[in-house]
């Protein structure tokens, strides 16, 4: 689906033994094999719009060009391999973490095919132009009790993390944004007795309540803008303030759509592993 | 607007000397006046629908239902103090939090006044029903460079911060969900030399560029839910898991609106002076 | 034994709810009723030696000269009460924070009377003048596996948390400064078979090896420096730079016995209840 | 010095572009080209006596014990990287980070030629022993308000750091244990003026007051207890508690000196980096 080849191999260099964990940090590294520099070289005094180069050039006032630099979405494919370490642990505790696509563009779906959002993905690349989209996740069978009442709510964090991911620029958890549409007699959650066990009869909550998970499922949604890089000329200015037009050579994706799918299912699963953790010192 | 006096005196404990911050911390204390615990005496063995009742009894297996105990927004009052402290040292770098309630229920408008605000919330009150609300906010000349690349995006912690506030279920920056519906021509924010300064044509980017402020006005929204404290009687299970029937009594809010209003401003004053401070360490 | 009366009444804010603690964050606040500005007026434009007078005018450009202001000791009554919270959580887990004076100016033992300390202190107080000393601390029955092999090792966070003490130089642990001169065949621990237990012969590690505690007794010593305020005439500066002489008024303890050894164990019990709850997230 | 040939080469991944710091973090590699697991194979069940064998299997349940694992000093060495880049940041501001063997075994001293150290290393090899070491550490230039003054003091941060190191028993700052036998008339450091500065006359503090340092020379030593690993047959036990005897092979420093002498720099150069750029979010 994606244009570009990058065959990543990762070499692990601490904190497995025998194939096993130790305990130690599991470090690990992922040479980018497929960059060449000589893609990026007539960008490196051109402001790409809704790129970082502006932001980062004048923070740190210099500006590592190749590849996207540290402003790369290929930063975040750390995460997916420790996303995959922690799924694994969340496994053996009866946990999943899903995710779907639910809009690109004006389309919107809960049952996308792969065929179909490839299909919606050709038209806007034969366009030469690029799409947003809206991913949707949840947490499934997450225990009572993860998140902290006052300044880690389960929610807070998870949109942190969330955010973090690049182009992300909304979240939603539970009814989201409708939620301010709503009156409170449709969006509260009666608790029923569901055979001894107390659960809500809806779930417009999406699992959190006062910050803390409550054990339905946890449903959130992260909204993701375009990808910046057009294969169509841009105006922009160069480093000195000159205009100037833009035409970005190189390979590059129409969406975040399908990368963005393991990153926001790693990213949720590290959230709900690091509660789980924290959830141990909840009591002596 | 509420129904409840809360006529709240900020004791000062340390941090102040002679009119002046010191550098220590400052630390203050505002007492609760208007509390009366046999208003929530009923409450005590019943999980209030949508609220932070079961959670806490789960996580903690002891519940303080005082006052809505740790749970009640009323918590975040010392928020709203920190924030005053932090807007008057933006204020002094010539740096504005501004927001607006931009959305009540299926009405919406950048410019409600108080009456009309006034008005739609009486009709819910009338009705014995909540509603919810979006509160835009404004951060305005907030300096380049705010943010760091990769886990303190400005975006991500600003969208932690207020995922805090109680009943936030939905954080958008810049064209936020929309985003998700757009191309990138459309999307992206060409540069322009503007004066000698480079600066953004549009800002569907809301301010932040690669997790890092670009100078430009930071816009953000937050949706919140309807206050789930309903004058109609409810169904609900107490904490012997029995089915019951809920009448809230005392005094409850219609709408987080207008309460929130400074506590979305005073978080978005934290957030970007923290981050004003943060970047000072930035270059030797 | 001290001069100066200061009948400390806590009143608890927070986190307690009928007698119990309810998991949120436990708030109280010690006012000090003894406290009299005029004793310390002569004092604000002077530098008393040894002090943090100087250090903090510097950082901070103003300085809360009332009491000592924020460099007093008393500031570390509030770690008194949290760590006695934290030793009773210990002592329900079967571990004791136990603390000894072994060291007043050149006289050192092991089992100082209250009348010997008094005796001592005496000589000096009529000298007018102050006196060091060394506290061991003693923390018996921790489980093996408490403190993190890297940035967290358990002798370090110990470390830290005993300089923090006011007057604080010197800390040690096991054989501590003594161990340089050993030869490894004497300072080695032997590792034995205790009736089905592996424990160590010797304990020249002072419970602690590789950063985590083996089970045995964990066994440190902080040396403090004689207290600074002396009654007689000393030489200094003023905040213009002018040399004076400085003379101290007040109510002023002659060595930090008896006051700090309530702080020792107060903050030895608190650093292992933390490395206790840590141990939690060890495994899942 | 040392009898292991261990040729560390490091190579940089990140955060240099074009012989320039970028901003990002700078991470690198050393891989460990002299390790042979086979000279650790026979210890793989046993706890060699003061080392951290035991506590990790009771912590982890697991060890990597090849090369010592992650209690091997070796994984200090990164730190000795960070550390020349934090002394040449240091450097560029005049600060000097210095340190000296003050102690070996029985000989102290404040001039240790390198062959005096070599002579006295021999014999101790040649006994088949090892032997314990103090350093002591100077950082020169540090300007007047580093360290917080409560739970971040200059010294205490100092005390983590230096105790962190493999080995490290006991530290101490100015006079150090020596402050407990002193009286406060012996101990206090006048200020005087010195040609419009304000200093102190003596520098019995070591260039702390109250936590934050005072722009005088900040001296502190740190005491390192022998290797453990001994050329000669030792009691201890093994993983199934059975009594046995060690007979360690393969290649062991007799002295943490004279590896341990950049490591003291490296750690005194971040913490004091650290807060120099602490230091600088003070005031707005």
């Amino acid at each position: 689906m994606s244009a570009r080849k990058e065959p990543d191999e990762v070499e692990f260099l601490s904190g497995l033994f025998e194939g096993k964990t130790t305990g130690a940090p599991i470090a690990f590294i992922i040479r980018n094999k497929d960059a060449k520099t000589s893609d990026y070289e007539n960008l490196k005094d051109v402001f790409r719009p809704s790129h970082a180069d502006f932001t980062y050039q004048e923070k740190y006032g210099i500006r590592d060009y190749a590849g996207g630099g540290r402003g790369s979405a290929r930063t975040l494919l750390p995460c997916v391999v420790a996303g995959a370490v922690a799924k694994q642990i969340l496994a053996s505790q009866g946990i999943e973490v899903l995710s779907d696509v639910v809009q690109i563009g004006e389309e919107s779906s809960e049952s996308f095919t792969n065929d179909e959002i490839e299909r919606i993905l050709s038209r806007f690349r034969e366009e030469k132009d690029t799409v947003g989209c809206t991913i949707q996740g949840i947490i499934k069978n997450a225990p009572v009790g993860l998140g902290e009442p006052a300044f880690m709510k389960f929610n807070a964090v998870l949109a942190h993390a969330m955010m973090t991911i690049n182009a992300a620029k909304g979240f939603e958890i539970g009814e989201g944004l409708h939620a301010a549409r709503m009156r409170g007699s449709d969006c509260n959650d009666a608790f029923i007795n569901d055979g001894g066990k107390i659960r809500t009869l809806t779930n417009h909550s999406g699992g959190v309540q006062g910050g803390i998970t409550n054990g339905e499922d946890i449903v959130f949604r992260v909204a993701f803008k375009p990808i910046p890089s057009l294969m169509q000329p841009q105006q922009t200015v160069d480093i000195q303030g000159n205009t100037t037009t833009l035409e970005i050579q190189g390979r590059h994706d129409v969406c975040v759509v399908p990368r963005v799918v393991p990153i926001v299912e790693a990213m949720a699963a590290m959230v709900t592993l690091d509660f789980i953790l924290l959830k141990k010192c909840n009591k002596i």
